[in-house]
Formats: C-alpha cells, sequence, structure tokens
C-alpha cells in the first residue's frame, strides 16, 4: 500500500483517479458478439459456449432435474444461512404500501403517480473464480418484492455443462422464472434481443467482467435499461485511533481479495493506526488463500493520512466509494456528513461481510465514482412510474389559458389548438 | 396515416415496430467531437460554436446584464403563465418528508436508507426549430427541489450569440445556477469532462437531436449518469365512440408537429371514430403552420382498428407510449390496466399539451419503448440513495456464523475472516 501524508485538495482528484479501462478492442469485440446473437440467436450462443466457455451445451435451460440435483449437493447448514440472509433481505427490501395521493394543481387539474413493476427482467449472475449465488439473493428478492412477472437468469456453464449448484438452490429458492446456461457478453445479447431460446426482457441486472460491463451498455442502444455500469469492487475505510487494527485490516482484505482490480483506500488521522493496519495487513494476508490476487489489488491501493476527520470525509465525498467503513469515534455523526458512497457501515462492529451476505441491506451498488449519481439495487431498480392526469370541464377552462400563452410561445400551434378546441366546445 | 384492421397478436411486433436510428457515422462523429472537447476544452467549444451554430462566441457564461436583457424582452402575460405553469409543477413534484426507518433485521443489526440530491447536474435545452422553455421548467423546479447544488445549464447560440431571452427568464426564475451558450454533442462533452469554462456535473439531462442523445450515450462510459436515451416524441391515443373526434385529431396534430420523425398511433374500437378523427386532422391541418413537418410525421403513423378496448391495451401496453391519452367510456377504469406508458391522459379534457406545460406532471418522459422500463424524470431523478447499516457486539454475534458459512462457500476467506476476526475480539 501506498502512504500518502496530508495531500492537499488540489492533487486530490489526481489522488482519488481509479485506473482507466477504455479498449477500442473490447468494444468492437462485444459489438461483434451482440451482432451475431442478434442474428443467429442460438446457434451463436451454442458457438460461443463452446469457444469461451468449452462447453457442449445443447439445452441452454436449466431443468427440474438439474434443480433437483442441485438441491441434493448444498449442505444443509449453508441452506441455512442462506434462508437467514434471504429473511434479513426480504426485512430490508419490504416497500410500504403508499396511499395513492391525487394531487389537484390546479380546480379541475388531477395528477398522481403510480409504481409498477417492470414486467420482464434479465439478471447475470457470473460463474468464474468463485461462484457468487449471493447475488441472486441480492437480485431475486427485489424483484419479487417488485412484483415482476418474468425474471430470467443467465449464469456460464462449466466445462462439464452445469450451473454451480448453489447458484441453481438460490434462484429456485427466491423464485427465478427460467434459468439459461449462457455466460459473458452473449448472455446479455441474448436477454436483449430474445433467441429461440431465451426470452428478450426490459432490462438486465447483474455484475460481470468487462465483456458483460461493455455489453450492457452497448445494449442501451436497443432500448434495453441496466442497474449501473459496474467496475472493480471497492472498499474506503476512515479511522481513527478508537478503531481496531486488526478489524480494519480484516476488511481491507475482504475486499482485496475480490481481484486484482480491487480499490481499497484507508484514511486516518494517526499515523500509527495506518502503521498498525499494515502490519496486520501483512500479518494476515499470509493465510489466505487468495493472496495472490489480494497482493495485487493492495499494491494499487493506498493509505492517506489526513489532519482531521473533516478532511477525510471531504476527500472520501470526492472519491465516492462503493463501501465506506467509518470507524472513529462518533462514528454516526461522522456518517451524516457522508454525501457519496455506495453503502455507509458504521463502527468497529460493520463489516462490509455484512452487507455482501446477510445484514439485509443490497450489495449491487455503484463503483468507480458513480457513486456521486447512482443509488444501489433497491425494489425500485425493478420499478418504473406512470404519471396520470384527469382534466375535467372546469380545469380546462382554468388551466387553458396559461396552455395557450407557452405553447404560442414556442411556437406550438397544434399544442395551442388543442386546448383551443376544447374550450371552445365548451363555449 | 396508414389504417389497420384488426390486427392479430402475432404481426403486433412489427406493426409496433419504431424506425431504427441506427448510425456508424454518427457514432464515429459524435467520439470525435467529445475527445476534441476532452482534450482542447474552451477552444474546441469555440471552433464547434462557428462551425454548427455559425456563431462567434467569446464568453460562454450567459452575464447578468444578459439576463436583465432577457427578462425586458418577455411580455407579462407569459411571464404569468410561466408563474402558473411554475406553482402547478412544483405542486406536484414536491416531496413528502419520509421519516428515517431503521429497520433492525437481526437483534443487533441496524439498517436504513438515506435519500440525497447529486451535489451537480447538467442540463441541456435545445434551441433549433422552437425555443423550448417549458423543459427548463420540467428539469429545474425537480433539480430545487431535489436540492441540488449546482445546476448547470447548455443551450446552442443563436448566430448572433445570444440565447432565447424566455429560456433565460424561465432558468434565472427556477434558480439555475450557471448557463452556457453551447449547443450539441459538444455541449454534453463540456458538462462531462469539464473545461475552462464549464464545470464538469455528475449527471446530464434534457432533449436533443441525435447528435447530443449519441453523445449523453458515450458520456456514460465515463460515469456520467443520464435521465434516459431520448428519441422522437410520441403519442397514443385510445379511444371509442364516446370520445369527440375534433379533439382527438388536435391531439394527434399536436404531436406530429414536433418533427416528422414524430410517431402518432390512433387505436379504436370505433371505425366511424376512426373516419372521423381523419376527416377531422385533414381539416385541422390546414391551418397550421408547422403544416409540412405535421404531415411527414402523420404519413409514418397508424390509426388501429380493434375488436374490444381490452385489445387496444394489450396492444398498447405492448407498444409502451411515451404519451397515451384514454378518450373512452369508464376512462379512469380503463388507465387502471394500463402496465406500460410515460404519461396517461384520461378523458376527453385531457389533451396532451396540458401535461407539455402546465398541469404540473413532468413531461421529460421515455420514448421508444423505454416506458417498459423506464419512469419519466421526477425529483427522484435527481437524488440517489445510500444505504447505512449499524452493527452491534450483540449484532455480530447473531448474524456472524451466517456470514461466515456463506462466506466459505463462495471461497472468500478474507470475507469470513473479516467476520471470524471480530467474533474472536468479543470471545
Amino acid at each position: 500500500m501506498q502512504v500518502i501524508k496530508y495531500p492537499r485538495p488540489e492533487p486530490w482528484p489526481e489522488l482519488l483517479r481509479r485506473p482507466a479501462l477504455e479498449s477500442a478492442a473490447l468494444e468492437q469485440t462485444v459489438k461483434d458478439i451482440l451482432a451475431n446473437v442478434r442474428t443467429n440467436g442460438d446457434a451463436a450462443l451454442r458457438q460461443y459456449a463452446l469457444e469461451f466457455d468449452r462447453s457442449v451445451v445443447d439445452e441452454f435451460l436449466v431443468s427440474d432435474s438439474e434443480y433437483l440435483d442441485a438441491e441434493s449437493l448444498v449442505p444443509q447448514d449453508l441452506k441455512d444461512a442462506i434462508a437467514a440472509a434471504k429473511a434479513n433481505i426480504e426485512k430490508f427490501h419490504a416497500v410500504e404500501k403508499v396511499e395513492r395521493r391525487v394531487i389537484e394543481t390546479t380546480p379541475g387539474v388531477f395528477c398522481w403517480t403510480k409504481l409498477l413493476p417492470i414486467e420482464k427482467i434479465g439478471l447475470y449472475v457470473p460463474a468464474g473464480s468463485a461462484p457468487l449465488f449471493s447475488t441472486v439473493l441480492m437480485l431475486v428478492i427485489p424483484a419479487k418484492l417488485a412484483g415482476c412477472k418474468e425474471i430470467v437468469l443467465c449464469s456460464p456453464p462449466s466445462a462439464n455443462g452445469t450451473i454451480d449448484p448453489v447458484t441453481l438452490y438460490a434462484a429456485k429458492l427466491c423464485g427465478v422464472t427460467s434459468i439459461f446456461k449462457i455466460g459473458g457478453a452473449q448472455a446479455v445479447g441474448a436477454m436483449a434481443f430474445g433467441t429461440e431460446s431465451v426470452p428478450s426482457v426490459y432490462k438486465i441486472f447483474g455484475p460481470g467482467n468487462q465483456f458483460v460491463t461493455e455489453a450492457k451498455l452497448q445494449v442501451l442502444r436497443y432500448g434495453i435499461a441496466i442497474d449501473m455500469p459496474a467496475g472493480p469492487s471497492e472498499l474506503a475505510v476512515l479511522a481513527d485511533e478508537t478503531c481496531v487494527p486488526s478489524f480494519v485490516a480484516a476488511d481491507l482484505l475482504s475486499q482485496a481479495e475480490h481481484g486484482s482490480d480491487s480499490q481499497v483506500i484507508l484514511v486516518s488521522t494517526s499515523q500509527a493506526v495506518i502503521d498498525e493496519v499494515l502490519t496486520e495487513v501483512d500479518r494476515q494476508l499470509e493465510s489466505l488463500p487468495r493472496k495472490v490476487l489480494a497482493k495485487t489489488a493492495l499494491e494499487n491501493s493506498k493509505a492517506i493520512f489526513v489532519d482531521s476527520i473533516e478532511t477525510g470525509i471531504n476527500l472520501l465525498n470526492e472519491y465516492a466509494p462503493e463501501h465506506l467503513i467509518i470507524a472513529t469515534a462518533e462514528a454516526e455523526v461522522v456518517a451524516e456528513t457522508v454525501t457519496n458512497a455506495g453503502s455507509v457501515f458504521i463502527g468497529n462492529y460493520s463489516c462490509e461481510s455484512a452487507g455482501d451476505y446477510a445484514s439485509g441491506t443490497n450489495h449491487t451498488l455503484p463503483t468507480n465514482g458513480a457513486a456521486r449519481a447512482y443509488s444501489g439495487v433497491s425494489v425500485t431498480s425493478f420499478m418504473k412510474t406512470i404519471t396520470y392526469q384527469r382534466i375535467t370541464e372546469e380545469g380546462i377552462r382554468n388551466l387553458g389559458p396559461v396552455i395557450e400563452t407557452m405553447a404560442a410561445a414556442e411556437g406550438l400551434d397544434a399544442h395551442k389548438n388543442a386546448v383551443s378546441i376544447r374550450r371552445e366546445f365548451i363555449g
């Protein structure tokens, strides 16, 4: 970890810059994959399964017997843990019924809003180095609470043509409509355009590698919505002398083990804390199975020594981390001053792992500074609003002249006429 | 208008297909513009002002004296109309204060959500064939209600280097922070990357031509959020024999006059209504100043004769129109069955013009079928949520084992260790 002392505000943007991930080659590769899936459907998917997953897939749809096999492979203690996490996630995501609020903006002009589920959604769950069944919980639970009718899930098959059993178990438990053994950019294309096997959906969610992320950005052009542009996972910790350095070290490592491109930042008002945390990081790192990944991630990471908690928060608000742990005195008061972050973990016992799995909050969060403008996934991510208006004769009498004046000033006579013809009719 | 009778469901997707607007050339042009703005800042903006707007711009920022000049140019009746519209839009968009709801998902695990304004936002307001000051109201009012700190607005200068006075007046009235005389893709680039004159923002809103839309899609790659991908404006009307054909015709024309690429669809259970509306359209068209634009739009438009209101609604839900007028018996009951639309106008007196200007609902709505997954602009479009969690010793004791089991099953030992080290510490 690089240690930086008392940075003045001027170099903050430079100091906090994430590695850029631009690539024209990636863009073209994904464009070709999407075009192929759009034109050739299942045949293209079969070709890529062989090429990228080294898997011969006859039937993309996971069958009932595959579910049953999967269920028998999941140990009971893991089933119990998943049930406990599911209960917490459901509790947190449950939406209170909001009464329809009709607003009479002008006498005779009634306006209101209705929140409705997005009918068809698609979820991508990566496999790769570790199966991420927790992502299934984090996406399917809010989708079901929102009332989505059709929930399609794609996950890459292993070389023997199967999907991780825990992923299948969690998907069935939470209520996915259908699961397909398809990975990568081609899975995003299949859900965006539809193929012989895969139905098309209206919005696509879920993490993935750079091909998946690029494909999500490209299908936006075809009217498909996406949850958010995802980047490598990030954790920032703000710590003072009240923190427990071994906890902070464990948290930094839990982020670093995600991948060599993970971003980890420690901000502290205490040089002693920084020293102790770094020593602890080295010590704990030795016993980790994913040591190599974590080590590379830590090389890109920074420990920043600041003169006050306030400076630390200003710097972190500019960085807008995905996860932010506040391990300081009066952590809850400090948390109130956060303006840009995906999720905030308050106090020494609030480790990021809790939010990743089971505390109840969603772990699909904005990365790469997107927390400045994006929210994490919630039930409303699976819904959209429609506005309504009902205008009476009285309403058009009262409001008509205002509309006519404005339409005329914009040079839109037909807009004006739509009001005038009604006013004349009423007489 | 093309008249189609009793279409069976199979050809609906074909029948309802919008014209595709793909262009590799457009994509490359915009890519070059954005790269130039990113590298050369104000110099690039000056070059494009000359090239595209035929305008020599020394100072992009609109000065106080320009505001004063603009104000004196806006007639009092228009000022009054704008004030009335502003009051209605504020009433509809006002957000009720929601009490913080802390959820204890497991004893000792406290989770909650906070809604915060996006600090810096950018608005694009096109000029072109008609000045669209109503867009200023529809974007700035919710941004102010959300609490955005910095509201930057860009609008293209005319050849004499000025901006439409009503746009300036409305912007000042509603509380824009700063206005810049910049148009097109280069304006989007300026707000995304920042230049010597223009501050960078976190989210960009507003309509525009295909260059602006393409630029908004491209800046997504740089972590900038956008309101939605915008396309040509659309109106669908569902009418039965209780409608007033001259009203329906006026509404269809008000949409058609937006531009030759506007989409207009009439769905009716009555052949007589279709005939009368089409006759009225021809009659009213003659007196419209924007007759040529409207005529071209109508050529791409369709009148569809269906066997029942239910079939009509099914078809329209699949089309997902930006605006939907329901001019039928029991219009409010029919409106309850709408699942995909931007905004719904109920009954004979609810013309689209009302929502465009002054009823209070927002006129920035999803087009091109995006209403299946996107919402129109609201105060929450200018905000993002942060989730929080505070876990006590008791909380980690209760929930710790669940997290450990799940982390171990995902092969993420450092995630597990972040909990284990805390459980051991508590003893």
